[in-house]
């Protein structure tokens, strides 16, 4: 096809692979991700702010919130990314694992005193721990003779 | 929970419904969006670079990635979103729909045509299309009283 052979051959982009501690470091310094989760094969996306805490990512939400709904015991994908345009460089993490409700005392009290804005406030938040089976990140690196054209 | 009860009084967010103008704006000037697809309930997420052309959103990808293989014919969710920690402005618009590769020549020339810069290069590289089924945007203002600890 023309249309890729024409233009694709001038994109040079390196992508380097992320080690674990590189990609706990940039998940908290991040202080907004988005949450994918899945309902019947239908993907649903939701921006939060989270907090890292031995090793696992926090987030508030409000009993009977459709995200409260929707994440609570199920699968769910973590991602963080950031873009510079100047240099080219962008980087993303993606942590997979399991969404739970904290219900703990100690963990409730434990995380009462971690930062964190919610983008949904409400009287009655409720604390929700990602416990990570999976982690990975990529940052990619445009060589500075590619086209750009954002 | 006296967890919950202690902090969440004081935070103050209203919260905006973006129009469907809006939300094409909104995705239009943003070049860096958020692709979730769905596999045996196991959400994935992707960063990717879009455009936006006739009420659709724009990518291009390569044959054999694992970004190809996980999106087309599927149900996919993508977002954008932006942040202002300055005046604790949010939002996020997320645009629902199934992603299908352009096929015809017409399509393809169209597309070539389109300003587009992949995070995934590649010298085959393929337009993928998502024609929306739902468009929704909202809008996070905190109050100025409120507590911001980001």
């Amino acid at each position: 096809m023309g249309v890729s052979d024409d233009d694709g051959g001038a994109m040079v982009t390196r992508v380097e692979v992320l080690d674990h501690a590189a990609c706990w470091s940039l998940l908290t310094e991040a202080p907004v991700g988005r949450l994918a989760v899945s309902i019947a094969e239908h993907p649903d996306i939701f921006p939060i702010n989270h907090v890292v805490d031995d090793g696992a990512v926090l987030f508030r939400t409000a009993a009977g919130t459709k995200l409260a709904g929707a994440v609570l015991g199920r699968a769910v994908a973590y991602e963080v990314d950031g873009y510079e345009a100047e240099t080219g460089t962008a980087w993303s993490v993606v942590l997979k694992g399991t969404a739970e409700e904290l219900d703990r005392l100690v963990d409730l009290m434990d995380a009462s005193e971690l930062p964190l804005f919610p983008w949904l406030s409400s009287p009655k938040t409720r604390w929700v721990r990602i416990t990570p089976t999976q982690l990975t990140g990529r940052r990619f690196v445009v060589a500075a003779d590619a086209k750009l054209s954002v």
